[in-house]
């Protein structure tokens, strides 16, 4: 088409691929990098490159992370027998926000999803029991904190019974119930079922 | 913090200065980048890197496009006698896909707006007189394309005293069935197509 430049095009085209960016959020984008410096565009694709070329995994938590291992695996003062096993990077990034847990975590990078064909040898499991059997770090608590769909319920059913013949650890799983700040009429009722099934003592 | 990696926070800073998108949607896309291949990572890096090192204005029309002259500037069909005076290189983009003006552009690069200390030396209105002034190419209609807001208006209304002198100029304006207040870049092509059909004389 005339009227237009095909790098401009060419670079409209790359950034509607990022999620949540249509051709005309990407079209915005580029041209205000068009006005930007040259030296922050640089860094803009700088950190991009940098970011698929150098960052790297935790070998023994699975976590991106910029070294080997995290700096959570790393600090022997989070090694205190809990550990806290997540589908993703990011939920261990958002459970770190909460300052509510101070133990050690464990990335299965994904759940188990038949439909998918991902089964428990596709994620993370096995390096969860090598860890569970490795006497150097004892662990006394896995904490389940997978999402409430019916993958993570899955998946938190067959790690369950995997630890079952450990009688020293305990299986825990975090509460899901009614979010904080809401109002019951906004719930749906798979939520409020499972708040009154999980009912506490007050 | 503990459970996150630098590398990738610098990424989602930078990310989160684009235009729309917030710190999550930076995370968002940093974490899905880290998903893709290499590959596709650097041709995303190369175009934002092309786009501010590669792409130039055409010195005629001042469009930004690959080459100068550009595309629509070296079309020697396109030299009809028709100047379409724009505020911005994206509107000739927008125009361009009604596909309803087959003359030429001239792209103001701004609009006349005294708060902002924006006077016509600012804008590209020298060089729209010079194009007028080429005998060479002589141009018989101006068809003003500025958006409907006071700055456009006035600019349109400066333009217009500008080309009175020259009798055998017919100056137009798009016809605004385009409600007040809007910009171009949020009108549907259906209803720019048809206030470039029903321009009528300024």
């Amino acid at each position: 088409m005339q009227g237009t430049s095909e790098i401009l095009e060419r670079a409209i085209e790359q950034l509607a691929k990022l999620p949540g960016t249509g051709r005309k959020s990407a079209r915005r984008i580029a041209l205000h990098l068009l006005k930007q410096s040259e030296e922050s565009v640089m860094q803009l694709a700088d950190a991009l490159v940098d970011l698929k070329q150098s960052i790297t995994r935790c070998s023994h938590c699975g976590v991106i992370s910029d070294g080997d291992p995290c700096s959570i695996c790393s600090n022997p003062k989070r090694q205190n027998g809990q550990l806290c096993v997540v589908e993703e990077s990011q939920d261990v990034y958002l459970i770190e926000k909460t300052n509510e847990f101070r133990g050690m975590y464990h990335v299965l990078g994904g759940v188990i999803s038949p439909l998918d064909n991902i089964g428990p040898d596709d994620i993370r499991v096995k390096e969860l029991m090598r860890r569970v059997n490795d006497e150097e770090y004892p662990v006394d608590e896995v904490i389940l904190a997978l999402n409430p769909d019916s993958e993570g319920e899955a998946t938190s059913y067959y790690i369950n019974k995997l630890l079952k013949p450990y009688d020293e650890i305990k299986v825990t799983r975090i509460a899901y119930g009614i979010p904080m700040g809401t109002e019951l009429e906004f719930i749906d009722e798979a939520t409020l079922s499972r708040a009154f099934a999980s009912r506490n003592a007050f």
